[in-house]
């Protein structure tokens, strides 16, 4: 019976799990939170002691990784992580197969967590999807004529950084407006952080919600205060929304594939969210463009089940 | 030898070419423009006319279609087409069978052109490509994987209405700011005639070219303006390059493919129009996603050169 490895390096946390092949339902399941000072020594060292509680002396028969940024998929080598020191060109796929002596494949959260939904989630049986997640950023993988489609460089899905607003407020990527720098969490907290300094008699929910501590305030914030009524929340969640919906709208006119599937904490952002953002893609796509956006399947564990699939394609 | 024939279906012209596959140059090429009044039926019978007098009796091994406007290419039936009536829901492919007695394949011309770029133009050996055509519109076509990519319900391609400023003026589909409205000839001649209209004492040049006349505005009379120093054209011009610009840099972040090919009337605006394109699609494309844009190859006859392709393609 194959055994497949499934290692998931997120920004914050760590986690390992181990599956028989085929199967839909963990053997065994380690995870730890990153310490805040960690490097890529220290994550690979939390990743080590977790692996070896999970194997017990057995081996597996593949090995499947997701990590939290920039992968080249082609060499499973990491380009950088945007969280943790020390991941720069470091051979993740190379360093883990001579260590364990079995194959293993690695790719990047997105690009993991699109292969995760189309073989055991929200995407099975479509085989043209789009996966964004949207949550501390924007990203997202494609899964066309049912592979997963990672472009030329390894670049593809970043509809994060598609410009949707020009005259918009300025992204950490240099330009104005783009998806991510209206439609992430952390974007989300500092735009209503912007609105509350400059119009010091309003907001009164989301102030009272962080205690006058506008350091304070998240994405999931700002949902809440937006549920109860804060109209400064609302427009800034409505933004958001607006946002994702016309690069959503675009990407179908663009590529005009069966499914989008959306994950991450921002999705969490209630039916206003969705509504808004359905509306705003249906408006953009063409009408003659079909187009379907539903939520993900999988939850949190949609980048380790992405790695069951990644290391069961590759081993096929 | 096997016989390849290759129809264009354009909007105001129809063309038809007979090639030995594998060759390089028509055995015989016919083409006439489509009357003002036609209707599917006339282009039709002009089509015929074309065919008879290009086989001259003999029996072609395949049939390749370019058609202008939207295709179900699965099925060979065309859609609708924009400039001629009679053509909704039209089973071309069918048709053609039935009449010549072999198999026939029909796309539209973007997806064509793009095929044909790839086969025998300016994107021979990139398996993934793109090519837009920004002339009366704008459209696109994918190559992805050396194989043409359609979408799901055969609607991929559409950057002519990415929107890119939400703010500009209203497009034909409805929506503001699309790349079409601000990047296609006609619509520069529309936002000059505006310009135009409400600065009465500016744009001596453009005035000048069309004699007062602001309804013989074209898109390359704007490209001519522009060069002799008119600056109402120059800033047309300029919002044409750069709306193209963010929609390919938004592409090139989605999907990352390995070549943009730029072919179509509007493409020949001169170097300012290019250099303002690079620029723009280099501003909005990640730092890490590579790109290249660069003019399509084969000119006038890129519909016929890729329904060979496509004819090929489908008879291999």
């Amino acid at each position: 019976m194959a055994l497949i490895l499934a290692l998931d390096f997120g920004g914050t946390k760590l986690a390992a799990a181990l599956v028989k092949s085929g199967c839909r339902e963990w053997l065994r399941y380690e995870s730890r939170l990153s310490p805040s000072n960690a490097d890529a020594n220290t994550d690979l060292e939390i990743m080590r002691s977790l692996i070896a509680s999970l194997l017990q002396g057995t081996t597996p028969t593949a090995i499947g990784v997701s990590f939290g940024g920039p992968v080249d998929a082609t060499t499973g080598t990491v380009r950088l992580s945007h969280h943790v020191s020390g991941w720069e060109n470091l051979p993740l796929k190379n360093l883990l197969e001579r260590e364990f002596g079995v194959h293993t494949s690695v790719d990047n959260d997105a690009n993991i967590a699109a292969l995760g939904e189309y073989r055991f989630g929200a995407g099975q049986g479509y085989d043209s999807l789009f996966y964004i997640t949207i949550s501390t950023g924007v990203g997202g993988g494609w899964i066309l004529n049912g592979k997963p489609w990672q472009g030329a460089g390894g670049m593809a899905g970043e509809i994060g950084h598609m410009v949707v607003d020009p005259a918009g407020p300025v992204c950490l990527c240099g330009k104005r407006g783009c998806v991510e720098r209206l439609a992430s969490g952390p974007y989300m907290a500092q735009n209503a952080k912007n609105i509350l300094q400059s119009q010091q008699e309003s907001g009164n929910i989301l102030r009272r919600l962080v205690e006058n501590d506008l350091n304070l305030l998240t994405g999931q914030i700002i949902s809440q205060a937006a549920s109860q009524g804060d109209s400064i929340a609302q427009a800034v969640l409505q933004k958001s929304a607006w946002a994702l919906g016309v690069g959503i709208g675009n990407a179908a006119n663009l590529i005009n594939p069966q499914r989008f599937i959306l994950g991450g904490s921002v999705t969490k952002a209630g039916d206003t969210w969705w509504n808004i953002l359905q509306k705003t893609a249906r408006e953009t796509a063409l009408p003659e463009v079909s187009l379907e956006i539903i939520p993900a399947a999988l939850g949190d564990d949609a980048p380790l089940w992405g790695a069951v699939a990644l290391a069961e394609m590759q081993s096929n």
